[in-house]
């Protein structure tokens, strides 16, 4: 099975512009390893709910974990469908008419069941990528989670079976007749940055941070 | 009817740590109009949905806009419910243990209903909401849409009458014993910043951004 066809089915198919529409793996996983945050939707008693929570990957799996877990914990009693969405922002794309205004981004969705994991070397393996994830090299500087805070905790594993990436990059696109017209067109680029670590306020003297934290980055 | 009654309902209520939760409005407003992309989760067809789109406030109607309309156009048709969750990232927490491990971030959850906007007028005003939203100035300075624009955009408004924010900040939080662990703790501050403008390669020779592009800044 090549990268296309593991991760593209029918539901996940970008339906319009499919020029934007990206089903390799790598960019897939990519564009994952990069975020910090993911928005997850699924339903509950029939109502839509959309959950900011922090994630981590380890090969095909995602895990996810947030302190609002308890919503999706009760929704997955009923082995709740899920939809995962990252998006990373590069930028505006001004263009000389409002119609074609757009931006730069690099965004996947996941659609999947969210199955809770249990199992606790699962799930020190799962908690393990969040952290590794959000900072690599962390999990071995940290107290390691006892068995207390296992049970305290709740841990969501999506297969990454159907997922696909749209990104959209580069200059704006006019209709023809508009590039005459007077009216700057571009590209304001953003991006994330990271500050300088703030130290807790409670830390003890002489702590200082580990080159996992003083030279922290994220994407390229 | 105050603030907090006008945001607040039962299902926007935060249910875990409600000391993170903050229903008013001014607060509520403040991270939705920092934001530049929202998540929109909707169901159709008994599947969710989480879609990255482009957005604008006037007054309290959030006005939705993105290139993925047509899956959300579809399920409109059937006056969908949305839950829609604008999340901003300030910084990541490291605790001393791996379990207390954290986010500093301003999120609001908005649940209601998508309305199609079909009236000129007023799409036209949530079009300017948008672009004004994104790059405030900027809908005077491009083409404004015309007739045949206007029918190609799908623009979606959402009333502002049930959301609520949630808010973490400061230092982590270790247990008591933990203090003591020879394990740094603190913050890792995260920000969106802007870059210098990029001029599209097909820009007249002469034409340069103005003011509400040169000097353009997100958030505080």
């Amino acid at each position: 099975m090549n990268d296309e066809m593991k991760t593209k089915s029918e539901r996940s198919t970008i339906r319009r512009l499919p020029a934007r529409g990206n089903y390799e793996q790598e960019t897939i996983y990519s564009i994952i390893d990069e975020g910090l945050i993911c928005h997850v939707g699924f339903s509950l008693d029939d109502k839509p709910f959309v959950i900011p929570m922090t994630y981590g990957r380890r090969g095909d799996t995602l895990y996810l974990h947030g302190s609002v877990a308890s919503r999706l914990q009760r929704a997955m009693a009923a082995g709740v469908e899920v939809c995962v969405s990252i998006t990373l922002l590069d930028g505006l794309v001004l263009a000389r008419s409002a119609f074609h205004h757009s931006m730069n981004y690099r965004s996947v969705v996941i659609f999947g069941r969210a199955m809770e994991v249990t199992d606790q070397k699962a799930m020190m393996e799962g908690l393990e990528a969040i952290v590794e994830h959000i900072v690599p090299g962390r999990w071995n500087e940290a107290r390691q989670p006892n068995e207390k805070e296992i049970r305290a905790t709740t841990l969501v594993a999506v297969h990454l079976a159907e997922a696909s990436a749209k990104i959209r990059s580069g200059p704006p696109k006019d209709d023809a007749e508009d590039y005459s017209l007077d009216v700057w067109a571009g590209e304001i680029p953003l991006r994330q940055v990271v500050g300088v670590p703030v130290d807790d306020p409670q830390l003890s003297a002489g702590i200082r941070p580990s080159k996992n934290v003083t030279s922290y980055r994220r994407g390229k």
